[in-house]
């Protein structure tokens, strides 16, 4: 058998999320579809990370085993042709039998999108914040996060983990082309865990919670002492890396 | 009667175009429609430039007279507030009697976005080009530009105008963020001219029109001369100056 790792960009708009789901359209559904179209066999794609219906990703990753012998670069040419136009593969690379795109990845790089104002062209990719925000308090929190740290108030309460320790490497908001984009790497994300952190410091920015709630917060460890989830439209699942 | 110049921001993806038209949606209608719900009176909505099917604005310009004492502010949010999601007002202004969008326009800006790769996320805000482009060469062409010209040979043939002169004040491909952009400043655009001018860049860039060609074009003041236009979702209509 052989093993194909496949980096991946998507729309999310139009989706329900990665993850194949009853109600709706999913990324993983509609690349296993194309994948069986092209190889003629069933496979199962395990993606590095599930975003959720209206979360972008210029570098998801999956893989799946195939006894096809076509060469990756034919597979990847394959699929693309094959594929909706919200979805598009960058790369398709044969990789070690044990390679396993969810267990495997050391390091995932998200970014968030907030706008200081409303934009029509950028409505599915960005967050629309009304309120004036405080950058630099911003980042006095988003400072806080580096190392490793308990983040089960900043995950969603159905999470099935054994464990809720993340270690982030980096956390930073920045300004850039008038929007204001928070940058967030770590070994591992919770569900929810990237747009709690963003709503509950876009709190912090606008004045409405203290910059000393947020090591509070942290400390809870209870969902419900976070601010309200960031919409999925400004994140973006930006790097995967082994 | 006072006189009401707006800025506006619109996604094009799906609009026929600025300018109303039988045959779809058209962003002079919508704006239109939404004046009259708000001001309760017919208006003749003036757009400083007429793009095309797919074309966006950041800064589209307008106005409209009207008998309504409703002031600026209240307009520009009452008409944000009825307007359907890919249009969007920045400002709302009162102007003297003879401000007219169009002809007193004397400088406008558009951008044009070309992408090295595939993208879902920016399939409706960019041209992806699969050919290597010199980026170089195609500066060359658009530093010809700079001055008055005549651009018929990168007019649409059924355009309606006295003469073909433009004077442009800017014109020069940028790279940035893994784009090629494409700026150009001018008293007056054509129709057609900005997507026939990257289109035709674009054949000397990849190697296949020699840079003399350009010359040679804009010389022989007949548009099939020139390349296929750029397709439109490029396209940004950026700024207009007055």
């Amino acid at each position: 058998m052989r093993n194909i790792k496949l980096t991946i960009e998507y729309d999310g708009t139009n989706f329900v999320g990665w993850q194949m789901q009853s109600n709706g359209r999913s990324v993983q559904e509609e690349i296993s579809k194309a994948i069986g179209q092209i190889l003629r066999e069933p496979v199962t794609l395990i993606g590095a990370g599930r975003t959720d219906s209206g979360v972008h990703a210029r570098g998801q990753v999956a893989n799946f085993h195939t006894r096809s012998t076509m060469d990756a670069q034919a597979i990847l040419n394959g699929l693309n042709g094959v594929l909706p136009e919200d979805i598009c593969l960058h790369a398709a690379d044969d990789v070690p039998q044990s390679f396993h795109a969810r267990y495997d990845a050391r390091l995932r790089t998200y970014r968030y999108f907030v706008s200081h104002g409303p934009s029509p062209i950028g409505r599915y990719f960005q967050w629309f914040v009304k309120f004036r925000l405080d950058v630099d308090v911003m980042n006095d929190a988003a400072q806080m996060l580096p190392g490793e740290h308990d983040f089960e108030s900043f995950c969603k309460s159905e999470a099935e983990v054994n464990h809720f320790r993340c270690t982030i490497m980096k956390s930073r908001w920045a300004e850039a082309s008038g929007m204001i984009v928070y940058e967030i790497e770590a070994n591992r994300f919770l569900h929810g865990m990237v747009r709690a952190l963003v709503g509950t410091m876009v709190d912090i920015g606008r004045g409405f919670l203290p910059l000393s709630s947020f090591q509070e917060i942290m400390t809870a460890k209870d969902r419900s002492k976070a601010g309200m989830a960031a919409p999925p439209q400004g994140l973006f699942l930006e790097q995967v890396l082994y």
